[in-house]
């Protein structure tokens, strides 16, 4: 395998096609087997590439998803013929018409996922952007395309940065040579560029400094042996796969000094909710004496969600467990399993939550309330 | 599938065939799919069948390698013309050239699996007791070939009773209804008949009583998964697989009232070593009150052996997690991975360690001790 630090960290995950009528992913159900770009253009393709994972991680379902609404938005301007002439403005009764139809293209597309905050937030971001947008009462077509397409070109700068950032704080926590643990996906493949979790990883890598990472397989999608290790080998960073129960004898040998994980959601009390074992694997560290740390953009953290208790857990298929990627099932066919997609870590476990806008430690109570108020 | 609840308590994974020319075994690594028996007849049978699994569980190992030297041991003596005249004694010079290739077939056997304590155990029972019965100077050929029949049969019958007892006290651990979670597979198809870990779920079954086993995959070889969950669900437990992650968020929920595992060594002070992921649900039970009880044969527990640290632990291939099962293989090929056999649980983690002696309860370093001395 070709190892290039500088491909990775760059890696183009989502992107417009030079005619902007498609959105360029990566299909990673393909990875590792396969680097393979799909071009996704009606609502459908959206749907079905955030519902069947070709697209994944919480940032980069809300980039694809933003990018989306700007393709499909376009889409519905043509199906309205409000772009046969570019520099007509809307009449009120065409605005209203667009915006019920762009809102229902919001809705279609968050359903695919219903656990995830950050699709529904970046949909929502667009819809809002829409309906300012058309505020304007002088509004055109073609300004109209251009705002739509800016939006969703800053929600994917943005995110860049906002790893950038948390890859800098997140490497402030560990010093050259160190063991860390991660679970699941939380790189440049699952957001834009370094990554989350993982972006400290790989900031240090750039830095000359040498981490030994190991990666968590993370059943039943395998997105640690599929992705993690992918990009880790890739950049050349040296990593180590293994299951998901070899966790604990891994930190017993006293070979992780940290675990780096991701989120899908942080409750106000710092409750996390992140992919299937990740709280065992910080029950796992605080029993080893190490600190476990989640890596997330703040857009992550909801004040309004109280508590890990209000987390709806989704469940998904038994196959996924029996079948998706074995040569022959795993279990008897009509064997009962139980499949949820996330945990929910409790706060009392979390070492720090790394954000963009710095690191909160305990009690999260309080200084996550104060990282909000301090904006 | 079939549920007959019967079939699987009295399982005969391993049995003399009507000639008694072969031993039947069921061939593991072909579950769940198939429930294919093989018949095993030259020594070079025994050694393959061992080897690449197809006889696992350390109990199962000894009776087949116990039946093994039987029929094996007949094949020398009709290659040493020692059957001709079923009435003729030995003289000594046939008594030793018999004992001298006995000993070389035990050895050849035993080489099949060099961790397995039991497999060493029952081959030497089997060599100690032609021995002792070539010592009889009037020894005649057919007397000969009963005795040792009669020793394979008895180190059957002998883990029979070991297991009905370990289920019976296990029993007395949990109430109707309990869930139960377990790791890997200590059924009856890794032992004979009610199996340890899974015997007072099946003890409890033939009572009338339920419960809800929550089954870990057990990866790289999903045992749990091919071999549990088959057993259970084949005699009408009610059982739930789930990823071995998994077990946090269903102790989580409240569903879990014990956890039951078997044990490969248990070390003078209690430190368990068993199949890998043991020590991460013994940590996880621990974190949320549930009590961990470790099952197994007194036989299993290593008096000489002062802490889990003087265990060695097994490495195998990276493949088995990488590409073995998988449709395609599951991380980049040429990725690091680590693959150890077992973990150690810590004995301040485990509530109980069932044998068929009784249930010993810490303090484990002088518990274990009176449990030895008080026989």
């Amino acid at each position: 395998m070709e190892k290039n630090l500088k491909k990775v960290v760059s890696m183009d995950n989502i992107k417009l096609s030079g005619d902007e009528r498609e959105v360029i992913i990566i299909d990673q159900t393909k990875l590792p087997g396969k680097l393979e770009y799909i071009g996704l253009s009606l609502p459908e393709h959206f749907y079905d590439a955030i519902k069947r994972l070709a697209v994944r991680g919480a940032p980069a379902i809300g980039i694809c998803a933003a990018y989306g609404m700007y393709v499909c938005g376009k889409g519905i301007m043509v199906k309205q013929r409000l772009l046969d002439t570019e520099d007509a403005a809307f009449d009120s009764g065409k605005k209203a018409k667009f915006l019920a139809e762009f809102e229902k293209l919001g809705a279609y597309i968050n359903s695919s996922r219903p656990t995830a905050v950050n699709l529904s937030h970046m949909v929502d971001r667009m819809v809002a952007c829409a309906r300012n947008a058309l505020e304007n009462e002088n509004i055109v077509s073609k300004d109209f395309v251009n705002i739509l397409k800016n939006e969703a070109v800053s929600i994917h700068k943005e995110d860049m940065e906002m790893c950038a950032r948390i890859a800098e704080y997140g490497l402030s926590l560990v010093k050259n040579g160190d063991g860390i643990l991660t679970h699941c996906n939380a790189g440049p493949l699952a957001t834009s560029r370094y990554g989350t979790a993982l972006g400290p990883i790989l900031l240090g890598k750039e830095r000359g400094m040498e981490f030994h990472v190991f990666a968590d397989e993370t059943r039943p999608l395998l997105q640690g042996a599929r992705l993690t290790s992918f990009e880790l080998s890739s950049a050349g960073v040296d990593v180590t796969l293994i299951c998901d129960n070899m966790a604990s004898i891994v930190m017993k040998s006293g070979k992780v000094q940290a675990c780096f994980v991701g989120c899908d959601r942080v409750a106000a009390n710092g409750d996390t909710a992140n992919k299937i074992g990740t709280s065992g694997v910080a029950i796992l560290a605080k029993y080893y004496g190490i600190p476990f740390y989640v890596l997330g953009p703040s857009s992550s953290i909801d004040m309004n969600c109280p508590s890990g208790e209000s987390i709806v857990i989704e469940e998904r298929q038994p196959d996924e467990i029996k079948n998706m990627f074995f040569k022959t099932p795993s279990a008897p066919e009509d064997v009962k399993c139980y499949n949820p997609s996330f945990d929910v870590t409790d706060n009392a476990l979390i070492a720090g939550i790394v954000t963009e806008k710095g690191i909160v430690r305990p009690p999260f109570k309080e200084n996550l309330a104060a990282l909000f108020s301090n904006n």
